[in-house]
């Protein structure tokens, strides 16, 4: 689905497992405008799991039919993914910005749920991040003109990016911390037609600089160059929205799940434990429904 | 189901709506004992629902349909529903004792799943409670042996009290505020056998003492008895567990659907809007995880 660009949303989702679709369905119920973002093909969290036995209603089903039920769901309800990643979110006031690649989209209402795939920061990762450290190579590739970069990918998707930033950069160092389900094609052969990528396998430990340059330290040694290049699958909460109140690693939410931020909301996984199907769930409804709420009286104001 | 009066329950959860159902779901995933007492055909308020829109994986079911689901899914997780009322419930310091009917039951834990169908209570109902109202025929009827009772029964199945009041108590006045389905039988037909019971169609408005006798107001007059039954589809959650943290009408709890009482918990309707199958659905998984972890506590602690 293309992005409109010039119309405000009413509700943002970012976040395709359970807690991102149930509350996309009751957002688009309540006849609210949805901008649901995220993978195409459901939570890989939901695809995988072997089977589950505790969502009321779908006794025993596998992860991989939970995920085509809820797309269907979706796909009855004319509901569209947006498979494109969400780099920032600010608040504006009345509404907020996201940034998609290099284009910025408005929404009244963000809902967060994107999980807690997200790992913990890499020693020197926070500090850094602006200054040398980017997470989003699309739009910070032009930096890097004639210069140098490494890039660390967590998922094969990633790999898109490297030959982008190969064509502005001169040279770029990949560091692919997956595993490729052909792992014969690993690690030479991944960018046949772009000499100036070097893939290298190891372990990237920490992040740190040296006068103008960066330097990454892994288990295969120290690699120096111009920037780093960190592209996870979601970038943990607390960097995705400047401001946003933490608890540990979640977000904190009330029970209507309001984060501090007011028209900001989150559901599922990235709010805590338990780490269940049918409680993500449940808080998407809840969030949905606490946006619409926002939403109408951010109407009664005007 | 017969109720095993010897063992204690590991957990007992009051409502077969989609919180109760969820967390019995998830606490025999989880291996505990789990006693569900409830409306053997789920929930009046899913089985009547015409469509159900937002219930992520079931699109566009019918509330008949969605309660078949839920009833399904217990049935192949052999779960059985005891169709009987918990009348109160008593924190024994590591446990609780629940009162059915006139014997007692043992948990570990509770998980409060009734709705929010209790109405407000009377003018002076509260007062006089184990006064002269009383909210169980079952376990009061003894005391109107040779007296009079009113009795305002909020559903068809509460006629079987009546007949059992009757055959202790000299005179019956029963006043049901439910429509029957068959109107035509009601109100003089309802109990061809018992001459002893008289129908009475009117509203209840307060309750009073006069002397050592109880009045109840109504709008067709005053009615001077010895005692007041009010058999309503659910006691409200203040009454049924004494101790309990109210919000208003719902139950106090936190995110993790603990109340202020260890080892008791809540979900669905009872602890708040919205009032949605599938937030219920997920605060059931939630207080029934939450039970377990307070179960292996104790385990830990003997």
């Amino acid at each position: 689905m293309e992005i409109n660009m010039g119309k405000r949303t009413d509700v943002a989702i970012i976040g395709t497992g359970p807690a991102g679709i149930s509350a996309a369905i009751t957002a688009a119920v309540r006849n609210k405008s949805v901008l649901l973002l995220g993978s195409a093909d459901a939570s890989d969290k939901v695809s995988k799991a072997h089977s589950i036995r505790n969502y009321p209603g779908l006794p025993d089903i596998s992860g991989s039919e939970l995920a085509k039920s809820f797309l269907d769901h979706l796909e009855k309800m004319n509901i569209p993914v947006t498979d494109k990643k969400v780099t920032m979110i600010y608040a504006m006031g009345e509404y907020y910005s996201l940034q998609i690649d290099q284009e910025f989209i408005e929404a009244s209402t963000v809902i967060l749920a994107t999980g807690v795939s997200f790992g913990r920061p890499f020693p020197g990762e926070d500090e850094n991040l602006g200054r040398g450290v980017s997470y989003c190579a699309t739009c910070d590739a032009a930096l890097y003109r004639g210069k140098e970069a490494v890039v660390v990918g967590y998922a094969p998707k990633e790999e898109a990016d490297v030959r982008f930033l190969a064509e502005i950069a001169d040279r770029v160092i990949y560091i692919p911390v997956y595993k490729k389900a052909d792992a014969d094609a690993m690690p030479q052969d991944l960018f046949p037609d772009h000499s100036n990528i070097e893939v290298r396998r190891c372990r990237p430990q920490a992040i740190s600089k040296r006068e103008s340059r960066m330097v990454l330290t892994a288990d295969c040694g120290e690699i120096e160059t111009d920037g780093i290049f960190l592209l996870r699958e979601s970038v943990s909460p607390g960097k995705l929205v400047p401001g946003l109140e933490l608890d540990g690693n979640h977000v904190k939410v009330d029970r209507s799940m309001a984060t501090n931020l007011p028209g900001l909301f989150a559901a599922g996984d990235i709010t805590g434990t338990p780490y269940q199907y049918i409680k993500a769930a449940g808080e998407g409804n809840v969030a949905a429904l606490s946006a619409v709420s926002y939403i109408d009286g951010l109407a009664a104001r005007t």
